[in-house]
C-alpha cells in the first residue's frame, strides 16, 4: 500500500481520543493492523471479550481494549468503543499522500468551470462547463463531470464516476468509482399504440455533507423535484435509488438494495443488503429493514421488518422457522381427517398424488 | 438546471398535442413543473382526481387534467392521459442545449471511424477503429467505442458506458452513463481437472431502435449468436441480461432484475424490480413478473406471477398472506390430534421442542 | 465482428484435441457457428442428443459429437465433452486482432509506472504513479489503474474498469468493463453522536492467475487485510464482494450475487445467480448455493442450499411445494375442528375474516 505511516506515541493517541493510557505511554506505534496480523511497530484493538485468544498471541506493540479484557503488560487504551477509537487513531497514524493541488495538463476542464486553486483534478478527469469543484476537493482520473455538477468541499470523486448534469455535493462527500449520479429515471408513459414515451427528467440530484455512496451505484436525477441524500447517510455498492426518492441522515443502505421511485427513507433507518422497496412507500426513522427484505407497504419508525412481502420481525421469523414442517402438516390433517372420515365426502384427490410421493 | 424553457402559448400546445384549452388559450408557459411545485409561469399537470387539493392550492398558470376534475378559473388542457401530454407538452418548452457537433480536439477517435458530421463526440470520449457514429447522434466525454461499434442516429452514448466490439445500436437508443454492452458472457466449461475453461464468445449486442439502456446495466454478447434488445424495449439501472437473451419490444426490465442466457421476453412483457429468470426460459407477450420473483419456467403470454419460485397470481397471494397463521396451524394441529388421541401412537416428539418453545 | 478465423484442416484440431476423425480427416474449417446457424466451412458441436434434428439439417463442414450421436457422412470429431473441445478449438480457428504492444501516445501513464514492452496501453486509458504493467498484457482506453496497481502477465483490463490503489492481478486475470476493484470497503462504526465514522481501509484486493471478473462487478478492499479471489475463480456481472472475503480456487459466482464480509467460499463452490450471504459465514468446498438463496449460517462442504432463509435442498424442494396448499390446509383444519367441537372453545374468531373471505 501506498499510504505511508508515521510515528506516534501512545499518551498522543490517548489524549486525542480523550482516554486513558494502561503501562507505558511512551510506547510508539507507526501503523496499524488486525490483531493476528499486527507487527512489532503495529497498533492493534479487540473488538470484544472473544478475542482474548487472539490478543495473548498477538505482536502488536499496543491494543485499544474494552472493559473486562486484561491486556497484560501490553501498553493499551481502554475504550468503551474500541472499534470507532480504532478508527480515529487510524486516521490519525495513517495518512495518504494527498495527490498534488491544481488540474493536471491531461485533465479536460471546460473554460468556463471553476476549480478552486486547492482543488486537485487528476489526469483523465472530465469537468464540463459551468462545472464548480469546491477547496481541497479531488476529481480522480476517469471521473466524469457533466455540466453544472456541483462539487462541495474536501470531496473525493473515484475514476469511473459519472455526475450528470446539476448535480449537486456538500462538503466531505466521497463518490467511489463507477457510481453515477443524475441518470435519467425510469419514468414512461404509455402512449395511444403501446409505445414508451419518456417523462422529460427535468429534476436533479442533491448530496448533502458527510455522505459516501458506494461504487456502481445508481442514483437517478427527480422527475420534475429532486433525489435527495440527507447528511451522513452511507450508500454501499451497487445499491439503486430511484426518482425523486429522500433518504434520510445517517440512514444505511446496503450493497444491491433497491429503492423505487418516491421511497422516503427516515433518518438512521437502515435497509440490509439486496432489499428492496415498492415506490412512494415511507419508511420510518430507526427502522431496520432485513436483508432480502421486499418492502410492500409503510415500515413504522424503529421497526424491524424481515422477508417477502416484509413482516414484522417476531412474526417472521415464527413462519419461516415453521415452514419445513408444512410437508408434515399436510400429512398428518389427512390423518385427521381419515380418523374424523372426513376424507370421503370432498375434493380430497386433488392432493393425493403430492402427498402419495412423499 | 442548464435545461432551457422557450415561452409557449397554450394555444400552441393543444394543437401540438390535438386537444382543446379550455380558458384563455393565450396564455403563455415557460417551464414545467410538479403541481405543488409550480410557479406563475408553469405548465403542470394532474394525474387524477387524487390530486384535486394540490390542484387547488397550485400557482400553476395552466394544467393538463383529466376528465372529471375541474380546473376552475386556471385555463387547462384536457386530456384523457395527462401523464403523456405533459411529456409531450415538457418536450416542447424545455429544451437541452445541443452540445456543438463535431469532435471534440480532446476526444480520442482512431482515425478508421466515421462520425457523421452531425454527431458530437465530446472531450474525453474514445471511439475504436471502424467504429461508426450517426447522425445528430452524441457521444459524451467518458464514454468508449470500441472497434466496429455501429451507432445509428440520433442516439445518447453517456460517459462511463462502454461499448464493446461490434455492438450495433439502431436510431434514438439511449445509453444511460456506465452501462456495459457486449461484455463476454459467463460461459465456462469444467475440464478434465476441474477448471473452468471459457467458451470464446464470438456473438455481438444489437439494440434496435426507441431502445434504453439503463445506468450501470449490463448486456452480454451472444456466444455464438446475438442477444438482441427489440425496438422501444426501456430497460432500467443496474439489469443483468446474459448472453443471447431476447427482449421484446416495447418490453420493460426495471431495475435490478436479471435474465439468465437465452431467456426470451415477449413483447410488451414486463419485469419488475430485482426479479431474476433461470436461462432458457420464455416469458410471454404481455405478461407480468413481480418485483423480487424467481422464474424457474415458462410464463404464458399475458399471465401474471409472482414471488420465488414464482406461483401465478392469486395462488400466490394466497398463500403469501397464509403464511404467517402456519405457526398457529402447527398449534392447533396438535391439539385436534390430541382430542383423537393420534399424537400417542407415532413420531409426535419430533416437532416437540419447537412448539414448546412458543 | 472483427474477429479474423482462419483455414484449418480437421486433422490438425483432432491432433490438438487429442481426439480421432470420423470421415475425412482432410476437411477445412474457417470459423466456428451454433449447428442451426452454421455455414459450409463451418466447425459446429453438438452439445447432446437432444440436438440431433437441428445435426441433420445443419450445414455445418464438420461437428464435434457426443458419444450416441451419429453424424452420418458429415465429417467428425468424437468427443466425451463437446462444448470443451469446441471451446479449444474456436480459440485455436478463431483470433482476435491482438492490439499493437506499446503506449498509445493518447494514454496518460504516469512516469513512475512499469510498463512492460510487450504490453499495450490504449488511447485513454490512465495508468497511475508506481503501477506495473505485465507482458502482453492489455488496458483498453477508459481502463484506470490507480498508483501502485500491480497487473500481471497476458490479461485484459478492460475501458471502464477501475483498479484502486495496490490492487494486486495475476497472470491471464479478465476484468470485463467497469468493474471495479478496490473500493473501499463498506466499514462505519457509530459514535456517541449516532455519527456513521468510517473505518479506514487500508487493505487491498488480491485477484490470483486465471480468474475473470464480470462487468460492473464491485470487489472492496480488506480492511487491514486483503480480499483474496483464488486461482481459477470466475464471477460472473454485478456481483458485490465485500472486504476481506476470500473466494476459493474454481469458485463460480453468478451475476447480481453478493457476499458480505469475510465470506469464505470453499474451492468449486457455486453461487447461482441473485443468492446472497451474511458476513463472516463459511461456504464448504463444493458447495452449491440455488439462486436467489439467502444464506444466514455457513454450509457444509458439498451441501445444496436453496430459499431464503436457505434450507438443504429435500426440505427446501418440499416446503416449497407444499406452500400452496397452506390456503388449503386452514379451511380443511377449521373443518376438523368444527367436527371436533374444538372451535367454539378458543379464539377461533381471529382469522375467521380471511378464511370466509375465500
Amino acid at each position: 500500500m501506498a499510504a505511508f505511516d508515521r510515528p506516534v506515541r501512545l499518551a498522543e493517541l490517548a489524549a486525542m481520543l480523550g482516554r486513558e493510557v494502561e503501562g507505558d505511554a511512551g510506547t510508539i506505534v507507526r501503523g496499524v493492523a488486525a490483531l493476528d496480523r499486527a507487527g512489532p511497530g503495529d497498533l492493534a484493538f479487540v473488538r470484544s471479550a472473544q478475542y482474548r485468544g487472539q490478543l495473548a498471541d498477538s505482536r502488536a506493540a499496543a491494543v485499544i481494549v474494552p472493559d473486562g479484557v486484561e491486556p497484560g503488560d501490553r501498553p493499551s487504551i481502554r475504550s468503551p468503543n474500541p472499534a470507532l477509537d480504532f478508527a480515529r487513531a487510524a486516521r490519525h497514524i495513517v495518512g495518504s499522500p494527498a495527490p498534488a493541488a491544481g488540474v493536471s495538463a491531461e485533465a479536460r476542464v471546460d473554460a468556463s468551470a471553476k476549480v478552486d486553486v486547492t482543488a486537485s483534478v487528476a489526469a483523465g478527469a472530465v469537468v464540463g462547463a459551468g462545472a464548480v469543484v469546491g477547496a481541497r476537493s479531488v476529481v480522480h482520473g476517469g471521473a466524469v463531470l457533466y455540466r453544472d455538477v456541483q462539487v462541495g468541499a474536501d470531496c473525493g470523486i473515484h475514476g469511473g464516476a459519472v455526475l450528470r448534469e446539476g448535480t449537486w455535493l456538500g462538503d466531505r462527500v466521497v463518490v467511489q468509482p463507477g457510481a453515477v449520479l443524475g441518470g435519467d429515471g425510469f419514468g414512461f408513459v404509455t402512449d395511444e399504440r403501446g409505445e414508451r414515451v419518456r417523462m422529460p427528467h427535468l429534476g436533479r440530484v442533491v448530496i448533502e455533507d458527510d455522505v459516501e455512496i458506494g461504487a456502481n451505484t445508481t442514483i437517478d436525477r427527480g422527475l420534475l423535484g429532486e433525489t435527495r441524500i440527507r447528511r451522513g447517510a452511507k450508500i454501499d455498492n451497487l445499491v439503486q435509488i430511484a426518482h425523486n426518492c429522500d433518504v434520510g441522515e445517517r440512514a444505511i443502505i446496503v450493497a444491491q438494495a433497491g429503492l423505487s421511485g418516491s421511497t422516503r427513507v427516515g433518518a438512521g433507518a437502515i435497509f440490509m443488503a439486496q432489499a428492496g422497496s415498492a415506490g412512494h412507500l415511507e419508511v420510518g426513522e430507526g427502522a431496520f429493514v432485513g436483508a432480502r427484505a421486499g418492502l410492500h407497504k409503510d415500515v413504522a419508525p424503529g421497526a424491524r421488518v424481515f422477508g417477502a412481502p416484509a413482516l414484522e420481525d417476531r412474526a417472521w421469523h415464527r413462519a419461516v422457522s415453521a415452514l419445513p414442517r408444512l410437508p408434515d402438516v399436510l400429512r398428518r390433517l389427512r390423518a385427521v381427517e381419515r380418523a374424523l372420515g372426513l376424507r370421503g365426502g370432498r375434493s380430497a384427490g386433488r392432493d393425493e398424488p403430492d402427498e402419495g410421493g412423499r
